[in-house]
């Protein structure tokens, strides 16, 4: 029985002991580095001297930038050497658990870029034929390679921040002039992060995906669709994305979805060999997603077409590096049923279609004070369930400083 | 009479003290901040005790952050405190002026977020043109604001650094399959970059862009045409661009170009308030791009429609902050004539009119092997001429790892 008394400490519950996510979190002595166990973390500091002086370094800090940079040998060490500790009968020196509830988490490592893939087929489709309305809902290519594009580091925002409704130019296709204001069409996006590490290299291999993955977040794409629609030709979107992205603050190492892998759906067509996988790294992961308390969408990363391993392999293919600290989405996760869209825009059918709260009133899109909270799990070993760090933001009135 | 003796420090020269660029380039005790004087480069370690300690600290380091983050007031003393220094009569102690030929530069900053803009009409016209052939040249929101996207920050490289030809996914309309390989349509596009620093902030007027913007670099954003053509539907340019982003070594200073300020064209509406500027931002900057020997256009950069400050406001108008280190580009800089045109695409009308070099050579795009070589000025005061550092890189065969 370990010395952590916490009943959510449980191979039942999302953080027990086959998660163990990293985060870092503000103490009395300022941002530590700790492993979430249950309700409580462990800051590492504390018990740095139980892991050996070359694992102690690396977590040693306030952020997670050098066991980013480590790379996979470590990470298995580290990974095993925790799991040692908090299933042991007694605790080790040091050891001081505190309450995840009662302590902020700040953003746990340095982006590097910032990538948002478009990976659902779902989703693309139905935005498709929701904005463009005429011809194909998807573009030749969607089939071909997972399209992507490049959003803005420095605006990745660790969950829990709120978020000011942002500004920015729109027209509708029937309007005269473009407005400038406030956004009307601001949208969540319920998306699956992967936080890059290990030594920085180019022309990765669907089978490179683990010693170059660190770990796995749930994200929140936050988009002003009627920003997007109007500035996006031809280079894509820019402001109607790169006002706040918002990410768990707790990531969870890619061990742990070692029992959630399931194949992506069969390509429609030969795939570039870069593409092809040796082994499937789809992932079974179970999202949802609310506004306020209203339980909005249910979506499942299953039904993604392009795996985080194609995504990989993609991004890298041309000779691009991928970073330590660097960070891609999966873009929206939406499957085939209307409750697993996971953006308003295709809940709500681009506004035609109201959704309707616990509270009886109606949404569209965002009103100022919706707190939006994406949450996920994944099927464990055993029964078990692996947990998601949560991602939790709440709809500011737009405000110039 | 300067105790500096170097024939090109002066102020008819592009490196005079007029101009006074900051770089970080490899001496024996390794990356040193620099100021460049003529074919000289005076590291600034040596020398710290005579900048008072405040200023010290921001230079004494091996890269421009520190000073990046100062902002404007240290920004200026510095520039004030050099330029007496450079300018006297006898070499302050500890003065080691070493060879700009004899050292490498090594990237000068850390790159925050890179945003790619599209500014020149003249080149949006004709890639509009050259690839869409049907319906108008410019999308309806291009005279409305300064379109843009964010590129790749982690393969910003310096000038200097060879580019290995880039792989990707092409499909010409009349192909059957996607093909896969090496780019057959590697090209480049003369910019101009802009270095953000100071506080981070968002909501930024055009009247901010002094306090937020430290310099200025020539950039050469390389890009696969095919590649960029068969992805970039619906979310714009991905591997097209991101494999590598070449900039110059030396960033000059904002203040320098106090001269060279030109009004932007007047444009064709009214625009939003965000982006009316109070004074003219626009640069006279005359640039020079050459293929290995061969002169091939000399775009002017007073063409552009969209100034720098115009960019930094619209960038962080809907609430994104603006970082040190944080780089944005104009886009390609083209003029209304043909020998003003900054990339291949539009030189060689998409490769139906090749150019010749001076050895007799056709291109239509870059063949591996070749250099291209990007310079530039701007007029100073009375007569001088304010240099931008070069930016130069070779065309390496396509080689995976």
């Amino acid at each position: 029985m370990s010395w952590i008394a916490d009943p959510e400490f449980a191979p039942d519950k999302p953080f027990g002991p086959q998660t163990l996510p990293y985060g870092v979190l503000v103490t009395g002595s300022g941002p530590v580095v700790a492993v979430r166990v249950g309700r409580h973390a462990l800051p590492l500091r504390g018990i740095a001297d139980s892991l050996g002086p070359r694992l102690a370094d690396l977590v040693r800090g306030d952020s997670l930038d050098p066991l980013l940079a480590a790379g996979r040998p470590a990470w298995r060490e580290l990974r095993e050497r925790l799991t040692e500790i908090v299933t042991a009968d007694r605790a080790p020196a040091g050891a001081d658990l505190v309450r995840t509830d009662w302590h902020t988490l700040v953003l746990p490592f340095t982006v590097g870029d910032y990538v948002d893939f478009y990976s659902s087929r779902h989703h693309a489709e139905n935005v498709g034929r929701i904005l463009r309305r005429t011809g194909a809902p998807l573009a030749e290519n969607w089939t071909h390679l997972p399209v992507a594009y490049h959003g803005r580091a420095g605006t990745v925002v660790v969950s829990g921040t709120d978020v000011h409704r942002p500004f920015g130019q729109r027209k509708a296709s029937g309007d005269p002039q473009p407005a400038f204001g406030p956004t009307r069409r601001l949208d969540f996006e319920a998306e699956v992060g992967f936080v890059c590490g290990g030594e920085p290299a180019a022309h990765l291999s669907t089978a490179d995906f683990p010693e170059h993955v660190f770990g796995v977040a749930l994200v929140n794409d936050w988009s002003a669709r009627d920003v997007q629609l109007w500035e996006s030709q031809p280079l894509g979107p820019f402001l109607a994305k790169s006002f706040a992205t918002s990410v768990s603050g707790w990531i969870t190492p890619l061990e742990a979805f070692e029992h959630a892998r399931v194949p992506t759906p069969e390509p429609e067509h030969q795939l570039q060999d870069y593409l092809v996988e040796d082994q499937p790294w789809g992932l079974d992961l179970r999202l949802e997603v609310r506004c306020n308390e209203t339980l909005v969408a249910s979506p499942r990363f299953e039904h993604m077409a392009w795996s985080p391993a194609q995504q990989l392999a993609h991004m890298t293919v041309n000779g691009a590096t991928a970073r330590p600290g660097d960070l891609y989405a999966s873009g929206t996760v939406s499957g085939p049923e209307r409750a697993q869209r996971g953006c308003l825009l295709e809940l709500t059918w681009g506004g035609a279609d109201p959704i309707t709260l616990q509270d009886g009133e109606q949404r569209t899109f965002l009103q100022d004070g919706d707190r939006v909270t994406l949450s996920g799990s994944a099927p464990g070993q055993g029964g078990s369930v692996v947990g998601l760090g949560e991602v939790a933001g709440t709809v500011l009135a737009a405000a110039r400083r």
